[in-house]
């Protein structure tokens, strides 16, 4: 027979007691799904590139144009085609033919949203402003 | 004399001409200053982690402390304390101790919002539901 491991006599992550039994159970319903969190986080991969940072912002206020988002960013209409690729694919901009020129947009209103509070968050942090209040 | 170079006889970068004047001055408002999108940038950075993540969506719901945390997310209490240092660093959570336990939470209600959109995103894209209606 063997001896205890160390792991019957110690605690292991499986075991830990929550200390707020409450607490524990409402955040756990805020957590997303596995395919969710996975497509959140690999979102927040993709935003985390001030070039792609600042093309999603421009698109935020309407399409455009790859031109027209070069002239913006004020890097080369390749450099902004290859972003934009890397953009589609991962759902986060769609493009639509308009005679020669393709326009470029947002693939959905929840990205404008985000990109708002993520500036409102980044304001509040450089200005050091205490949080609102709470309800 | 060194001869005409390429740079004079090709467009350059700062010599693109926009297309649409102005849907380029109307983008140009929405893009954050250099500070704010070097914050944002950063903050993105550090949501692109899946425990990280799991730890902001849980603290979007109210303050809980590190035990309850390592069992929500399902990792060490020495991993929560890491990544809370970690996400303390950015400025995404702050610590207040009452009694014995420090209680956790997210600096301000812009990242509750910031994760609610991310996570609307994430769930219209994996259902494939078309846009909401712009107004």
């Amino acid at each position: 027979m063997p001896q205890t491991s160390a792991v019957t006599r110690h605690s292991t992550r499986s075991e830990l007691i929550a200390i707020e039994p409450e607490a524990v159970a409402e955040a756990r319903a805020a957590i997303p799904g596995e395919d969710i969190l996975a497509l959140v986080v690999e979102t927040f991969e993709a935003l985390a590139d001030p070039t792609r940072a600042r093309i999603l912002y421009a698109l935020s206020r309407g399409r455009l144009c790859v031109r027209d988002l070069a002239v913006l960013v004020g890097v080369s209409e390749s450099a902004v085609s290859h972003q934009l690729r890397f953009l589609r694919t991962r759902r986060l901009v769609k493009g639509q033919r308009e005679g020669t020129v393709i326009h470029y947009s947002l693939v959905n209103r929840h990205l404008d949203a985000l990109f708002r509070e993520a500036e409102y968050h980044a304001d509040h942090v450089l200005q050091g402003l205490p949080d609102h209040p709470h309800p």
